[in-house]
Order: C-alpha cells, then sequence, then structure tokens
C-alpha cells in the first residue's frame, strides 16, 4: 500500500480538496489518500510546519506527505522535494520543514525541475501532484529534481535557555481545535536543562508549578468526582512532545480554553523558571 | 471488506484525526476507514451518543466503530468494547453507549484489559487502535478485555409520559447543522402513546399542530411554489426515528433555524399533548 | 477503479455524510469515495452548480457525481440523473446542472423512475445511492429512468456584454474559503470580447487595471520582497476559467479578503470596462 497525505490551507468548503483527490487518482487509482489538515490558517508556514512534524509519525516509513501551504513559485519559493527520516516530503521551500530538518540531518532533498516539461497552464499544484504520485510509485527523487543542500530556515520563535540555566523562553506556535495553546519548548530540552530541579511555568501574570502525565491527573484527590476539575488549568507535554497549556476538558465554546480563559496567543511567551 | 468508522470531539484543524488515521492504516493497511463526525461538541457524550445511534444501522453488519469522546481513562473511565446488534464499538464507559443499550441487550460487553502490555507513552487512543484492529481482523472479545455485564447509563434527560397519557414531555439532545434542533421522543414512543388521537406540540410560547412525513410536505396547497413556505416552521421525525423541530428549507446564517427563530437550545422541553 | 463523489450541503457536524458513505460502501464495497463539499451554502443550488463545474474535470471519465443539495421530491423537483462529457450526474431537478449544459449538449438524461420499487420509508438521498451504485457498477441509465431531453435552467446572473461591445457586466456567483469572490466572467468570453483591447475591472467604487496570470504576478517589482505586497487587491481567472477578485495572500479573518476589505458579496456587480 502507497500512503500520500495531504495538508493545506485550502479549507473543505471549496471544491480545491476535491479536485486534487481527483487529479491524483486519475494518476494513480491504487494509492490511500489521508488528509492531515486543510484548515491550517491560511498562508501560516510555522502552523504548518508543526502540524506536518507532529502527525508524519503515525504513517508508515514511505509515506509521501504533500503540503499545499503557500506553494505558488515565485523569486522567493522554489518547489522541493525532501527523503527525511525515510518519508517523503514536497512543499514550497518556505521554511516549512526547517522545524523538521533542525532535530535530523535529511537523506536528500532536491529543488523539483520539471516545471517545463507541461503545459503553461499547468498549475504550482499540478507539479506536486506529479512528484507525489511519481515517489509514491517508487521513483527517485533526482528524476524530477536536482540536489541541493540547503533549505530555507524559519529562524524566529526559537526558545531560549537562559545564561545561568536558570529558565527556558518559549512561544506559543499553535492553537488547537480544544483551544489549548502548545509552546515549542519540548520535552527533551526541558529535560536536559531540568535536570530535576523544582519548577514553575510562567505566563503573562499566571504560574503553573507542575507539568502532568496526562489530563485526568489533574484530579489529584480521590475524593472529588472527575467534574470537579474541569476548567482547571494545567500544564503536559503533548504527544508531539511540546509543552503544552491547557484547560481540563476545555470546550472553546462553553467553560472556555487556555487560548480565551488564560489569555493566550500565537507568539506569546511561556517561560519555565527553575527554582 | 471491514470497515473502522471514527466518531471524535477532534475537530478538523489539527493533526489528531490524521494521526489516529495513518496508526490504523500502519497496522493494517487493507481496512476502509470512513469519518462519521469529528466535530462532536467537545466532551458532549450525549451529542456523541445521538449521533453514533444515528448513524451505526447505514454500515454492514460487522463495522467496527471507534468513539474518541472523553476517553482518557481514569477512576470514572474504563475502556470498553461492545458487540451489540451485530455490529462493534470501542469507547470509554462514559455512557454513549446506554442510549443503544436501552433498546436492544448487548451481545457481549468487555472491559479492555491490555493496557499493560504496551509500553507506557502509549496513549488511550492507541489502545483504541490497537483493539479496533484486534476485532476489524476478526480477533475475539475475549483475548483484549474480561466479560462485564453492566455499562454506565446516562439517565437525565429521558422523556415523560403524563400520568393520564395525555401528554409526552420531551428534551431538545441535538441541533444539527441546519440549525434543525432533535428531541429524544421517538415515533416509536409517539405511536404508542398516542393511539391515533389529535396532538399538538407545545415548545416554549409556540405550538406546532401537526407531524410531516418530510419537509416538502409543508407545502400543503398547490396553487403557491415552494419558495412560498421558506422559513415556516414544521415538525417530523428525522431519518434517526426522533421527533425533530425544523424550519423549512433552513440555513441558521440566512433564514434562520429551529435552533434560532424559535429559540429552542440543547435541553429545553418539548411537549407532544394529546386533545 | 470505480469513483463517486459526493456534493452536499449536509455539513460535517452531523452524521449525515458518514451514514450516506456507508449506505453506499454498504451496496458497493469496492467503490472509491471522494468528498468534494458539504460545505455548500443551504439549498443554494448556485453555489453547487459552481463548484461542480469546477471540479468534476480533475476526475477520470465515467466518475459519477452524486449532488445532495435541495434533493427533496415534490412537485417542482423531479430527481435526473445525466450522461455528459463522459461523467455522471445524479440530482434533483433544480437547475443544478444548467451551468453545464449551456457548455455542451447532454449524451443522455433521464428522469429517474424506480421510486416505487422500493418501501416507502427509503429517502430521496436512498434513491440517489441506489442509482449511483447502478451507473457506477456500469449500468445503463434507461434502466433507471424515463429519457427526457430538457432540464431546468438557472437563467438568473447572466453576465451580460453591452450593445456597442465596450463591457461586460457580470455577476459574483461564489465567495471561497479565502474570501475571495469569482464571478461569472469567464476567460472566453472575455477573449471574445477584448479583443486586445485596454481594460479595466469596475466594481463598486473600485477598479482594477489588469487580469494577472496568477497571484505572485502582483510582485511587479524585483526590489521588494514579496511580503510587501500582501493585501493588496488584485484580478486573475481562476483554475475554474472565471474572473476572480482577490486580496494578494488573502486570509478572512487576519488581513481580511476579496470579500470583506472591498465590501464584494454574493450577486455583486462586477464590470469590465474596455478602453
Amino acid at each position: 500500500m502507497s500512503i500520500i497525505t495531504l495538508t493545506t490551507d485550502y479549507g473543505l468548503k471549496d471544491h480545491f480538496v476535491g479536485s486534487l483527490k481527483g487529479k491524483i487518482l486519475s494518476e494513480y487509482p491504487e494509492v490511500t489518500l489521508v488528509d492531515i489538515s486543510h484548515d491550517i490558517d491560511p498562508f501560516n508556514t510555522a502552523e504548518a510546519s508543526y502540524v506536518i512534524g507532529a502527525s508524519y509519525l503515525s504513517f508508515p516509513k514511505g509515506t509521501v506527505h504533500l503540503i499545499g501551504v503557500d506553494i505558488e513559485r515565485n523569486k522567493e519559493n522554489q518547489h522541493i522535494a525532501m527523503q527525511w527520516n525515510d518519508h517523503y516530503f514536497i512543499c514550497a521551500d518556505n521554511g516549512i520543514l526547517s522545524m523538521l530538518t533542525q532535530k535530523i540531518v535529511p537523506q536528500k532533498i532536491v529543488a523539483i525541475n520539471i516545471h517545463d516539461r507541461f503545459p503553461s497552464e499547468f498549475s504550482d499544484l499540478d507539479i506536486f501532484i506529479k512528484v507525489a504520485c511519481h515517489i509514491s510509485k517508487g521513483g527517485l527523487l533526482n528524476v524530477i529534481g536536482k540536489e541541493i543542500k540547503e533549505i530555507k530556515q524559519i529562524t524566529e520563535l526559537q526558545p531560549v535557555v537562559a545564561g545561568d540555566n536558570n529558565s527556558i523562553k518559549g512561544y506559543v506556535i499553535y492553537i488547537d481545535h480544544f483551544g489549548n495553546v502548545v509552546t515549542n519548548i519540548s520535552k527533551r530540552q526541558f529535560t536536559e536543562v531540568a535536570k530535576g530541579r523544582a519548577y514553575e511555568i510562567v505566563m503573562k501574570p499566571k504560574s503553573i508549578k507542575a507539568i502532568l502525565p496526562n489530563y485526568s491527573a489533574i484530579a489529584s484527590s480521590d475524593k472529588y468526582p472527575i467534574k470537579t476539575y474541569e476548567g482547571e488549568k494545567l500544564a503536559i507535554f503533548n504527544e508531539a512532545g511540546f509543552l503544552e497549556i491547557a484547560i481540563f476538558r476545555s470546550n472553546p465554546s462553553k467553560v472556555g480554553s487556555a487560548n480565551s480563559l488564560l489569555g493566550l496567543n500565537y507568539r506569546d511567551v511561556i517561560t519555565i523558571k527553575f527554582l
């Protein structure tokens, strides 16, 4: 079985995602298509980066990940295909993959150079479809592009460890469906800096004193029903390994969320102070 | 062909549903995955219950239904798998299945007990995936759990027949995409109590005097075009067999809906008075 | 491989789309189902018409397109199946297909007449499912309906060429996920009338003086980074061949969209004046 995953900012109202699938199935009828998200905030490459980084490992090795966010080819944006950790990624070189390549060195990256082989009405997405089907059928990267060594980096918003090692300052990088806010402080970085010390998570005028193993651990006492704890703020490392500030049983339209109740927004600062 | 259906409150913005599918396909590449809904109101087990009860029969016998709503295992929530009416359901024991078991006795229920066989970083959802693939491949329930006889009941919000049999008092249990409000008064209960009498449906300050066979039946006269009837309130038994209060050609953002125009909300009372 | 595409106004919150898929897979397990859109504005046949017209060609010949918008059969709405440009379409005869048949003559149209063969609790959608599976398996149209020659036309909102050939007056027919507004002036009509003349696109108090080959072409000077041009208004012919008024890197909830910034709404007039 070959899988192609789709991550775009096209939304689900229009026919764009349906057309994309129709074209892939026309070219490669046996492929299995899986939507990762089509609700990436428009042109938000940082959000696309987080979503693809958090999900690719759920798929089998050899899966092809097509990322349709900010793909119009122009003087700043070339098209690339990358083999990395035995998965394949196709996107514009707009920084989306830099979050991955900071962790593990890519196996191969090519700048796609097959645009001239197709009629002029071929869109950028049509090129991505050709490349995705080619790779998914087992084709080589060298056939559709020229090897390159560097890709664009997103350098802003990196977490910072204080000189005295007594704090890590991170940022909110994603706000999920439940309104939970995800930061760019990873469990690995936390563990390395913490060295077992006590700590406090500081955000705006509030702070949290413990990182829980899971959401339900908020119910610290067996005396009260779980429901008692609804609406309390908590911190965990989420399934993608990042520090997440959440509201227990969060519901953005009812009890509220970390986003609404704690006033945390994209790019806000979260600091862990070691005591 | 094996089918696994997915019903969650994860939303479609995040990568959660994509990751869930990737993990299932990694374990069982030949399975057919069908989304029932990922927009269940967060942690709303009553809503999940209605949606799964209204849809499972559209699938072939033997289908496995994975329900990812309020699944974190804690002192109140064990994980269960149930064989019922020749379908399989996997969820937390939080009352979601009680709407089904009130109608037909389950064939078998087990409390899932395989958690210790997997690494500690395995999430509750990972366990559900293991169980769903096991059952979908034809595996037995006894292999993944210990048989139990009772599951948690949602007892609130049951419809009440008056002592004199002259009225049924029900509640709004679901508000759909069109803003139509669904009550928990079933066609079967109505028919049993009505015994052919005239009746009136009373809601807040308004009432409806007839239950239509379908929406278009609102066009009672052939003299006027169908469009004339847009915006009129009506009652039908919906495809799931429950009394539904609707606005003809309802559009929440334009003409309005039963939810907005009639001011009907989740848990509101609807009474049928027999005359 | 057989493909059935689905276009409805059912939304994704409820179980309706899941149930629809379950019923199709129960009848025809080997079929490949592809969602085109389930967020058609409720009962908006013009929107459904645009979406299906813009997407059908992305699918292989022989694909069956099931359109579940305004399908309740009544005195004004019969059910039809149409073979057109080697694709098959199943819908109510409510004008949805007239946008297609204005361009190319249908190969065959039938009024579906199998309703009496099924139990009375069979819904209109159940009939569509039977017909879709029948055609998708290679069945003939004559088996499920009676040939007809005419279908209902949507005649409003056609673009108008001025008597002196100096302008084309079109209308906004669709507003997409990015807030871009699509008009019903096609590239073909523009080219025929323009005959190479200079022109100006006039909308409300604003105008645009050029139709770009793609969005990024807004970056007219190499001196400034692409980001400089965010929020500028532009015009292109979109992938469906229609004139679209857009905001560069449009994001309805942030920089704003053509819909919000230029105040353009469904049915608004857009005129191209030739100079």
